[in-house]
């Protein structure tokens, strides 16, 4: 089963991998936690080239994020999901629809192709949305922010508009949660409604 | 206008592509020659990444060469197509298709999809294809090859084939050259096909 969170920069999502994953491990599954570029050697240089970098064309980004996905669907995902793992990745595919296609303008189907092509046609089983204010998002982010995270919140609300557009477009993958909650409460949504169906 | 010219590792382009824009500078047009992944900053950390690095799997190679290829149309050839400026290209879009696409068996299609998407349907006017034997080829690169460059003779005659295919697919705007002829000869034949059409 392969499982992929979405939502804002600050969203909770890497919180809720790692709670989801030892739940299911408890359970007694194998899991794989993930995240783009997911440790690969190559995605790493990659997503260096993306955060730090000088200027970046549109299309450039698209393709280079796709790239990172690619090797990671072929040294991480598809390996575990072979051999009977629970994959939980934090971003997939829906994230450069939404970053990419939706909020910067390159368009939700030719973001979508190009994805679908770089990963083989591997899309999640189950994809939980993590919905936040665009306003919180932005204050939960510490640190020093990368090059995505110092856009404002005009294109966060952007995206976020986007990750609904995408829930509407694929309902039978998509379960919308509320993310303002404590992160247990998220937890056993999210632990719920993999187990009964959305 | 845009000119692309393809073919093997060997097949002459980089000689054809500079005697093409002396001659076009000589008749008093501003000529930009370039190549892949064209002298942009990233392009060059990308074409380091594809040539030198370790596994790369092959949708994660073919959407690399579309991001290096992005930004060598956004910073180098549109510019220049808009201020004027003839622009002579050595390798595009089609040595995507053919290496990647046809030869390494991604697709065509999608492969073409995925460019096309990443140059924002850019294509050239012109392409000359030159057209060599896979030994000749094979004979004429010097020095330390690169990771593709030590494919085999199988895999160029894979390419070379692939190479015919889009000539026959895009025959308005493809012209196959004798590329095994003296440079001089090669030069004269281009030239004479870009002033009287093919």
């Amino acid at each position: 089963m392969f499982i992929s969170l979405e939502g804002l920069d600050g969203s909770g999502k890497t919180t809720q991998a790692r709670l989801l994953g030892r739940r299911l491990e408890a359970e007694g599954h194998e899991v794989v936690v993930t995240r783009e570029p997911g440790g690969t050697a190559l995605g790493e240089e990659i997503r260096a080239l993306l955060l730090h970098g000088g200027h970046v064309a549109p299309w450039a980004e698209a393709a280079l994020y796709a790239a990172s996905r690619a090797q990671h669907v072929d040294e991480v995902i598809r390996p575990a999901l072979e051999r009977g793992a629970v994959v939980v990745c934090d971003r997939y595919v829906d994230s450069s629809v939404a970053y990419q296609g939706i909020a910067r303008g390159l368009g939700l189907e030719r973001v979508l192709e190009l994805n679908l092509a770089a990963v083989d046609g591997l899309l999640p089983d189950r994809t939980f949305l993590l919905q936040v204010g665009v306003g919180d998002a932005a204050a939960r982010m510490g640190g020093e922010l990368d090059r995505i995270e110092r856009e404002g919140d005009e294109f966060r609300a952007r995206v976020a508009e986007a990750y609904g557009t995408l829930a509407a477009r694929f309902p039978e993958r998509y379960v919308v949660v509320d993310g303002t909650r404590a992160p247990d409460e998220v937890a056993e949504e999210i632990r719920g409604a993999l187990r009964g169906g959305s």
